[in-house]
């Protein structure tokens, strides 16, 4: 493979991990991203640092927990001081763009405290967390915040859609018997077929667009995020994928009645939540989970089209490929909508890696069982490009060694996640301040602690109860695993990145040297 | 009072808590810093966030402890996104300024990746930590380091000093019996005056350059930070101070052999480092002390002619004055010199404030047991100005409540201390690495708790061993004691504030308000 190196870098929203026929969904086609799997590795347990958009992505982009960068929720702007893999790679020349949704949101504040911006090249990379904004299209844009200048929407209406805002109109809502619009924010509309041709939906736009840039990218290399909005909501499929799958094809819901009986408070809070209780009925998840497995379908096309063309232009041989996603969706499971807390429905992700290097070749088309975090992807770019990744702000741990079948005996033995929820109903209902709104969550092989400011702590026995329906929270029996779980995360808190302005080698430069500047300690 | 409102903010280098005769040294007479003392409050038990002066510094000047702000020693800048008091108080049209000392680093490669260079007011806000450089001087200017351009060795220079770098050769040097400089770098020179002239120390200088600030201010508010050097190594007082005290009248060694026997690894590593070994020596400490207390005698007759000026100016009744010191000095206690660990000889500090509102009258000349934080004091100073304190990035806690003798039945009941000891010869001694050198302090009243990353704990009963000497680190008969504070220091550690970009009122506002955007979840 030649000097050049490019990273694609494929985000869905809301995919769980068991949505994909390659992690076993059982009746879900997604022959493309299989085909990546072939290429590659599949990790098989990868966890989002935060199961929601906003802090996820942040995280992913960071190398970094939220709890040591501080976007805690979707409104929570990234410090100004904290960098993203743009910052990392593009000083080695590496143009580092997007095609979709970031879900970035820009620390205004600190930069009007430093005089910066976006009108100026600095400021404009500060407001998209990094990245070249090729199309930055975070997806959510219903009327009352809508830009004017949403590019898509100019495409939909250069296209026929005659709408203010199409991508309300159109790509997510459908049509009635007597031509009225049926939403798709309601979900009884899910089963319908949105109102644009499957080439003008999101999916597809958002594609081509990444296409696009990876045509005109030149010899130069890149790392283009593909970030598709979907299968998130508005959970509206364009024909035919909104009539592939039948409820039937839906695995059945992870929930047991026993679940509601005396439940964790924080978790009684969001099954009172509106997704929650909505998708507690079954015409619910069954009209919505056809049209999330259409929409994982579509997806799965358009990712084959770009692989096509990888191919056509010689690009799979100095190209990884990653596919991922934010998080998952509850799609009813556990008697929950959305995502948000720490069941595998939520919290873990499908992971694929494509390593095009000859060193990966006998790892290929295997499955990897071990414990990865959302945060080791950006240290896996940046050693992937020949850099020494920065450990001392990083959190994660490069996953090209293990891609490429080198011994990783020392690799961690628990995962992270954590969860602010200081915005939701919940804080309300359980009466809470914004900030006693914390979950943290650590999960080893066999067991998932989950610990929350100010209530017990959760406890699920993954090996005996691996659907996650007995919360082993007050079983006295399971006092010391929850103690040690509990150690595993007060140590991985000890272990915070926070001396993030000076790299470990040059602490060890400077190790017991102050006396060579002349600073003389403790002689007689 | 009038509306405009000021703060003196002095702190002084190295002074521990224990050297000042309100704080119950047996024959140090400070009889200035009593004076402030009567008239406001002494806090008896007030700790800083890290012994090193660097971090604890940065502590001070954030209000978060080094965990959070990543400052974690001496030559760690604070990173970019970080504030200061400065940040907080120049938008109320305070100006912020220093005289001496603040120890600060600024984050270079933050400030190249935004485009900032010190030639710009932001800029150089950035690189002074907040602090308008009245007069920086941070104080250590051996020649290897000493820039030419230092203010004070030009008014060293201009006074008759006649050296390349007086501040060396005379400021902190005394001469031998045949006109040789003896440097003050040598603890056994510190017995002898230096070759300066009282008025022409730093102390002097320092305090004239305060003070000049003072008088030039006029009538909008201010805050200086009057930060002394001393009693800060090298230890070289100016007659007389240099002999107003003899050795008999330093307080007897707080050490014991047994502290030899079976020590922590990691303070037996210190106890090798060479101020330990130094101090070790009696003659060490015996000729050290005396000049360390001169040195402070010499500072309380400088804060004497500050709090005259403040008199004659009518200052007194709008000036808000903090006396306190970024940490202490062993001097030979525990076997150890310098600071750095966890004993009060090195974390716990002097900390008076006076409040000149009439709302303080009850507290004037009390002195408060309640344990107290550095990083209480840029929420205090917040609060004078009459600014709600940013509690979503701020850590300590406004003492000003305190001061007005209101309830405060809801205080802290523990204080939290660390330090990243990755520079030291300790480390090589131990054979650790840059990340692995982590310390932790959390004390109640009674108990103090030190945990160390890769190493037992430390345990002392302050109660029934209020000099230190019996570690119950091992101790099986107090395992649930370190449990109980190992429970507080990660509750501590939960809830550091990383939502440092929205307050906590925003979040209230924006609650559950994701539909007022035309998002809509969960509906049928």
């Amino acid at each position: 493979m030649g000097s050049v190196r490019n990273i694609l870098f494929i985000m869905c929203d809301q995919l769980r991990w068991d949505y994909l026929s390659c992690t076993g969904h059982p009746s879900l086609d997604t022959p493309n991203i299989d085909r990546l799997a072939r290429m590659g590795v599949r990790f098989d347990r990868a966890f989002v640092q935060s199961p929601v958009c906003g802090p996820s992505r942040a995280c992913y982009y960071t190398g970094r927990t939220a709890f040591s960068h501080g976007a805690t929720w979707n409104f929570v702007p990234l410090p100004i001081g904290e960098l993203t893999i743009g910052d990392y790679l593009a000083p080695k020349g590496v143009r580092v763009a997007v095609a979709g949704k970031t879900h970035f949101r820009s620390d205004v504040d600190g930069m009007a405290r430093l005089g910066l911006t976006r009108d100026t090249e600095i400021g404009l990379k500060i407001v998209e967390g990094g990245f070249e904004p090729w199309e930055r299209d975070d997806g959510e844009h219903p009327d009352p915040i809508v830009s004017p200048t949403l590019p898509y929407n100019a495409y939909l209406r250069a296209h026929g859609y005659d709408s203010v805002n199409p991508w309300n109109d159109f790509a997510n809502a459908a049509e009635g018997p007597n031509g009225e619009i049926l939403s798709g924010w309601q979900m009884r509309n899910a089963s319908l077929p949105a109102r644009v041709k499957e080439e003008h939906s999101e999916t597809a736009y958002i594609t081509n667009r990444a296409m696009d840039f990876i045509r005109s990218a030149g010899a130069a290399p890149w790392l283009m995020h593909l970030s598709y909005i979907k299968p998130h909501w508005p959970y509206m499929a364009p024909a035919p994928y909104h009539a592939i799958y039948k409820k039937s094809q839906m695995p059945p819901r992870n929930a047991d009645a026993s679940e509601k009986i005396n439940p964790h408070p924080v978790y009684a809070a969001f099954m009172q939540m509106d997704a929650a209780s909505t998708f507690a009925r079954d015409e619910v998840r069954e009209t919505v989970g056809p049209a999330y497995m259409g929409l994982i379908k579509q997806i799965d096309d358009h990712v084959g089209r770009v692989l096509d063309m990888l191919e056509e232009k010689g690009l799979m041989q100095n190209t990884m490929i990653v596919f991922t996603s934010d998080h998952g969706d509850y799609l009813g499971d556990h008697w929950l909508g959305e995502k948000e807390l720490f069941h595998e429905a939520s919290v873990r992700v499908p992971l694929i890696i494509y390593d095009p290097d000859s060193a990966a070749d006998p790892t290929r088309g295997t499955f990897c069982d071990k414990l990865v975090e959302a945060i080791d992807l950006a240290p896996t770019f940046m050693e992937w490009h020949g850099m020494q990744p920065a450990y001392h702000r990083l959190e994660g741990r490069s996953l090209l060694p293990v891609l490429r079948g080198e011994d990783m005996s020392d690799w961690r033995d628990f995962v992270f996640s954590e969860l602010d929820y200081s915005f939701y109903r919940a804080r309300l209902t359980l009466e809470r301040k914004p900030r006693d709104c914390r979950i943290y969550m650590v999960r080893n092989q066999r067991w998932k602690y989950i610990h929350y400011t100010g209530y017990r702590p959760q406890l699920f026995d993954l090996q005996e109860d691996p659907r996650e329906l007995r919360d082993l929270g007050e079983s006295t029996e399971h006092a010391q695993v929850r103690e040690t779980m509990r150690t595993k995360l007060f140590e991985r808190l000890l272990a915070r990145r926070n001396r993030v302005t000076v790299p470990d080698d040059v602490v060890e430069e400077r190790t017991n040297k102050v006396r060579q500047k002349g600073i003389i300690i403790g002689e007689w």
